[in-house]
């Protein structure tokens, strides 16, 4: 029996039961997932468990929908075809949500010249891409924040460091073939060197640190 | 007799007139100018042309008032004090609107597979300086969105580069002293690179070229 | 009738006659030519024009000749296979030679705090490909001497610029596909942006600049 | 009673008896010492303890005395003092030598496609300073080994990573003032740093890292 084959799913009402499972058992088989919710704050979880990405969208709201399905299909696309204010959310949460964190957790560690903190990049923070100027837009700036509170920071005691993730992340269902292993990045070895980072000594501090698995092309 | 010294002026309700020649005046004399009207679209060429930085500003709304003076004392400062809506704001100016302009100007091109957009970018652009993180999200996300263009856009037919504008730009008002001749950059020395990157014939394009006076430290 | 396919030529006793005709024609089917003679000063346009590569050779040493054999297959090659004689050679031509020239040329210039030296550097220079570490280091180091000068000598009003040649340069015998028009670097285009540098007025100078064709990757 | 200030001093001779006592305190008083001696491989680690320079130097013979001032006098200086014979030496030190014990290293490690590789750079590696063109060409060269051989090797299971040092190694006799406490790299905290490049397991590996003090500029 020949089985159909699909490439994308998009989950409307995404929470944590049936959606979670359906969104699992799709990343799994190679279906790229879309998660649409009115609250996507409790789906971060399952967006990096699965390489879901998350929409917010209030499914009553026949405008919403439409801009829903608007988002789904531009994700990655040419640069005639961007919407406008979804590059602006684009940057708002790769850029702007950090320095939001960033600043409250500053606040709270200044006053014992103690503390760390930590972004997270990937390749696109050092390099451009085609077909991906919100994602450049967003990952370039996350990093010029993170630079300059290194430049600000440091001598106040806060270690600020920058990791490049130059690759794909391993997870319960996006796994390398059997014939490449260790090909994707494994969490718990990028857990690894951030905590290394976090044990530096402050005479001998990195303010930025790349990973890639061993056979990633760079 | 001795005069006294004034480091800051704010200019509000700032025009063409009167408040115009007063800024000129100040630049003139060393003193930084900040200047506030209720639409600051038509204040681009004097800001320019006196270094003045420009704030909207209803002077009838006591809200906006006190927002003016907390956006002047704050341009530059200390990590913790910046404003979230300051920083979102920054970002926004540096960083969308160049892809708002750019888009539209991209849509025109296209069918013509010609044309050429040029960014200005900053010594920030590429190195993220202590108590400027506003500025340097902005202006790294601005490379980020020029080297995705580039990327995308060049095998289309379309130049996309970015200038690394590093040092001061002279202006009517500022100068270099005169023991340091050419310690600034002259506007007319810029256009000129910018003149030439658009002559490049397709087949030897840059995409980025940074110009600094001679005496500058890099 | 279907003809042997031939893919690397080795000339020895490489000269201004014949062996100058064969490497061209040579050359424009695409085989990969070798030129050895014992002085190979001379061979410089030819293998510019060609593609070759030289090597110093007296046909009349037995241990010449082995050595040589040995470079032409060595020229890109495995970390381990790598002689160290050629690799002392490799960075002695790519980055030495450019320092003595270089060196020369600014005593000369000093006197009248006038001049320009602009340095070829390749993709290689900002990138150190596998199996290319010779090449690697020679143009690294390059690179390292052209932003050393321009740090030094810039404020005594000599401007030295570093142009990297991202891309293939087309010549009378090596030309792109006809569907891929302007996929390879006009030698005049590379003039045209190596004129322009010299062009530039000392309040505005660049020190280094990358050169690519519209279709290239990057 | 006022004391002479002598800045520097030249060992000639040294061993491991009193030249290296008086090394020791020389270097403790702040005195820039360079020591020679015929064969230089012993001073080793009196050279990193007191931060001294050692130059090779038969001292009967009168043509060895005579280069000898003149390296001690030229190690820092204007591009045009700088000497061929300095040059290609410093270039051979800091890069060729990097390649000749890598290469060794690597053709030993192949067979069981394991083992590591760490270099050990400076800021003069990324950024080529006045002054010091044959420190950036021999350490750019040796970014640029790195650079390649990670690429090369990576996927041959061996890791292969170069550590920029931005600021001066604490040791025994150079330490820095009690109002700056950690403001020199202590070498305990580099080495910290490479071993826990050591542990990264090849799905995250890093091939890049810099170091520097808290408080360093940079």
């Amino acid at each position: 029996m020949e089985m159909p084959k699909y490439k994308n799913a998009l989950i409307v009402g995404a929470g944590e039961g049936l959606s979670a499972s359906l969104a699992r058992l799709f990343a799994r088989e190679g279906i790229k997932v879309a998660l649409a919710a009115r609250k996507i704050e409790k789906l971060g979880a399952l967006c990096t468990e699965t390489g879901a990405h998350a929409f917010a969208c209030d499914a009553t709201s026949a405008e919403d929908v439409e801009r829903l399905f608007g988002m789904v299909e531009r994700e990655i696309g040419a640069f005639t075809d961007l919407v406008p204010a979804d590059v602006a959310q684009a940057i708002a949460v790769s850029a702007f949500g950090g320095f939001l964190v960033a600043q409250q957790a500053v606040q709270r560690m200044l006053p014992n010249r103690h503390g760390a903190i930590l972004f997270t990049g990937a390749s696109a923070s050092v390099k451009g891409y085609a077909q991906s100027a919100p994602f450049a837009m967003g990952k370039f700036a996350l990093r010029g924040l993170a630079q300059s509170m290194a430049r600000e920071l440091s001598p106040q005691g806060i270690h600020v460091a920058h990791f490049v993730i130059d690759g794909g992340i391993r997870s319960a269902v996006r796994t390398e073939p059997a014939d490449r292993p260790d090909s994707m990045l494994d969490p718990d070895g990028i857990a690894l060197s951030y905590w290394n980072v976090l044990q530096q000594p402050r005479s001998a501090w990195t303010w930025e640190l790349e990973l890639r698995p061993w056979v990633e092309k760079f």
